[in-house]
């Protein structure tokens, strides 16, 4: 228990802030230092490493069977920039822990153990989120990604060769078609918490659509234009906006609503605005669901057109994941082994399993996230709840390896 | 009506912009050049040019008693950074207009008459509005005035002497103590367009606060965070600005209620708002409406305090006017002596009149303004309006300077 702990307050002064806090950016000397370090923590126990040419890291504990596909655990080391000591660096020590423990026990399995880390997992400066995993999964090119370009305007890959070699020699990591793919990861929500339970089986991540709310009337002097003369957008939006709270209040928890951004023009004290932007962050764990609750904003946009004009973009959009049944079956197996206290829950948040998930029988755990505050620097979680979840990840990965088929 | 009206657009072409509006910072290198213009129109017909110190422009007639308070009439020329050709400079122009139709006539007067323009009305760039008139009716000092700073830093007094000298040698205005001030405005509202009416007599200004309501809650994942453990700033805010507006929408016309500005904090579309800030803006011509409005809307900040915290400040104050019942009444005389269509309206804007008012008899007269449109370079008015204004602005001031006490 103390080990893991150490590793964590060991990684988190690669980037370390005054408040606690890490900036550790996908793709940056930081990034590569903190690998460095954890390459050399695996290289004592004999892990293999290898590099892909996006800069997913791969540390592999050979089976006896190298013929059979390796079972794959991690998660990522980049960081928001004021994020927490936990996010992403959990689900990879975990896995550490879990290498070190069969190292230490002499504990041999048939296939291959890969403990991964995935880049670029924030997608901060370039985007998109869960770059690494998604090239790995061939859902994104890898002459996409390097085309990513930051806020300055500078590609991805003008950096990234950069960032490879930090590594030092490494073999290139080629043909690792995992069997399947356990990710541990802090729940960045309340839930677990709120529950009292030390386990979070995740049953899926919820889908996604982004909205853009468009108000347009006409600005005018707050002095001189009387009620009938006046096209106000922010009176309009507060009204469209009051009208999605109302009826998305009414709705159960499964349905996530936030309007996050709100801008206001030309934002003068004594002017009547004469447009508001709004986003809508839409989730739910059911495609038709989503579709249903869309069509419902929809609905109140054009109720609300009249004296202002209101317009509605989908921005993004990003379906639900279910994780495999079985996966899930053999979480709650090894937490009840363990005598873990557990519960199955969704993830809100997206996640570098999502993407394994297109391509193997993939599932993810959650330990428990104090007041449920992630990407922060206040970020944190008790030693044994991050013990209890790299057991219970060991348990399950043991089993995964020790299958023949 | 030609010369007034080829007036209007001869001086908007200093600062002239590429839409038909004007930029004329307040003292600037091309508000002096305007004004040297005007001064160059006033001497052919006599008028005497003075200066003060905060950069108010007098045009003096002299009257036959010249022992006698003069009477005064005037407005601006400096204009917001996107204004129009009207805002200010009709006040002047008519001014001039009168001045030149009473030259041509040979008009005598008993009372000189002062055509003012007051330095920096808009305020733009070195705050107070209203700054010349304040100064020169002593609510505001010289050097205090001095002391305003630009958004870069720089005071006014270090950019007022090269103002000043840019007129050339002119003597310095003292004394000027006025018998009566009369100013000419275009209405910067709908007002008198909807009424069918080419005048306004304006009966007052109204008072003006000015709040900040500030909602603090807690940052949170969109995905993750469920209702419950949500402190949602943004829909508190919304909920409280939907009560606001809504109470607002059941008084009369005789309110105004504006939010205009309106900040959310992060801002980012999947992070729940920690932080809304908005601003109101309540007018009412009586001081004892707007307390109680005032408190109304401290009222419902109180009610929608809870999981959010809700806070309010004033920002600013400014009393109710009412101009000179004398004025008024002289204004609906000289408009019924030349048959123009009028009503009684108050101001929703400030003006220079009002410090005016506080130290001898004052009112406004106003044209109307092409679908209430002001502080925009579309800003537009008939011919024909500006010609009946200048009409009734000559009888008024003639009436005025024609008094011996």
């Amino acid at each position: 228990m103390q080990r893991l702990w150490d590793r964590h307050m060991a990684l988190a002064t690669f980037g370390a802030l005054d408040q606690g806090g890490v900036n550790r950016p996908a793709f940056s000397p930081i990034d590569a230092q903190a690998r460095l370090r954890v390459i050399d923590w695996g290289a004592r126990i004999g892990l293999l490493a290898s590099l892909d040419s996006i800069g997913n890291l791969f540390l592999r504990r050979p089976g006896t069977r190298p013929e059979l596909a390796p079972v794959f655990t991690g998660s990522h080391l980049d960081t928001q920039p004021t994020g927490g000591k936990f996010d992403g660096a959990y689900g990879v020590l975990a896995g550490l822990e879990m290498l070190e423990t069969f190292h230490d026990a002499g504990c041999e399995t048939l296939r291959d153990i890969v403990l991964v880390i995935w880049a670029n997992e924030e997608g901060s400066r370039f985007a998109p989120t869960t770059m690494g995993s998604s090239v790995f999964a061939a859902s994104l090119s890898l002459a996409q990604a390097l085309q990513a370009q930051d806020e300055h305007g500078e590609r991805l890959s003008e950096v990234l060769p950069t960032f490879l070699d930090a590594h030092g020699p490494l073999p290139v990591a080629l043909d690792l078609i995992p069997f399947a793919y356990v990710e541990a990861h802090i729940e960045q929500g309340p839930v677990l918490e709120a529950e009292q339970r030390a386990l979070g089986i995740v049953t899926g991540i919820q889908g996604l659509r982004w909205f853009e709310i468009e108000v347009c009337g006409q600005e005018a002097h707050a002095g001189t234009t009387p009620k009938a003369a006046r096209a106000d957008a922010l009176h309009t939006a507060v009204n469209l906006a009051h009208a999605l709270f109302e009826y998305f209040d009414g709705i159960g928890d499964e349905v996530r609503f936030t309007i996050g951004r709100w801008r206001t023009e030309p934002g003068s004290p004594n002017t009547v605005p004469g447009r508001v932007k709004f986003t809508i962050d839409l989730r739910h764990q059911k495609a038709e669901s989503l579709a249903a609750f869309s069509q419902a904003i929809e609905d109140r946009c054009q109720a609300y057109r009249g004296v202002c004009e209101v317009t509605i973009a989908q921005l993004s959009e990003s379906p639900p994941i279910e994780f495999s049944e079985s996966v899930q079956h053999l979480l709650d197996q090894s937490a009840q082994v363990w005598g873990v206290p557990r519960m199955v829950l969704i993830s809100g948040a997206t996640h570098d399993a999502k993407w394994l998930n297109a391509m193997t029988p993939s599932g993810m755990l959650f330990v428990p996230c104090e007041h449920g505050i992630s990407h922060n620097q206040r970020e944190n979680t008790k030693r044994e709840d991050l013990a209890a979840g790299a057991q219970v990840l060991a348990e399950s990965i043991l089993r995964l390896a020790r299958q023949a088929n």
